[in-house]
């Protein structure tokens, strides 16, 4: 299993804070004999709804020298996830977790935002210091 | 500039051999005040069609003990540079290259097969040892 993410724990609280239940910390995705894991799996009673609303999430701190190679290894990391969750978890909608602080400098820039348009990862902005989630990219309800 | 990849002279060798003359080594792309380098720009005459083909190539030798992150991590810079060459070199065609050792074990794996079925990156196949180029997926001519 990975070494755990600098604000692994950060997020937890932030969900629970949410109103989330942590159900899979790890969420293991086995696949042709290798096991993948993602940092959370967590589920929220949708009242209005009726229904459970399933999350994975994957947390990156965006801590390294290079926000760019950050970048890189935070979206190869959400497709393959994504792909490979259509086969185990394809009720789960699978959130990128970054930081507040870097959401609003690196995550403006201009190459940034090209990306983001083009492959649309699913974005969960948490506040490192108040532990709390900040937006939903897109809305979760 | 990050550092050469193990196989960095191997596929240049291996692009000479096939015909390429290499252009940049690295191939610069400028976006919002930041670079970011693929390993090659190559171009070939191709005759028939009385025109030059350009290719972008970025390599990597799954050397690492984790295959699967070394897959996140060239998934990643792959979409990374393919979308943000769309503004500054439309007429590339960017290649992935890897290790015919890699191609004929990991890559032939349902997990990389189910990854490589969505995203659809090129790849360009190599022979480490006698440095040629062993496949191009999809065909370059």
């Amino acid at each position: 299993m990975p070494a755990k993410d600098f604000y692994h724990d950060t997020v937890k609280v932030a969900l629970v804070k949410d109103g989330w239940t942590i159900t899979d910390d790890p969420l293991t995705i086995a696949v042709g004999g290798r096991d993948l894991f993602v940092d959370f799996g967590a589920e929220k009673l949708l009242i209005a709804q009726r229904r459970n609303q399933k999350i994975a999430v994957e947390v990156k701190s965006f801590l390294s020298p290079s926000p760019v190679s950050d970048l890189e290894l935070a979206l190869g990391q959400y497709l393959v996830y994504e792909d490979l969750m259509r086969g185990s978890y394809p009720d789960y909608l699978l959130y990128l977790a970054v930081p507040q602080a870097t959401y609003i400098t690196f995550f403006q820039e201009e190459l940034v935002q090209i990306v983001i348009d083009s492959r649309k990862p699913k974005l969960l902005i948490f506040d490192e210091k108040q532990e709390i989630v900040t937006r939903w990219q897109p809305p979760i309800q």
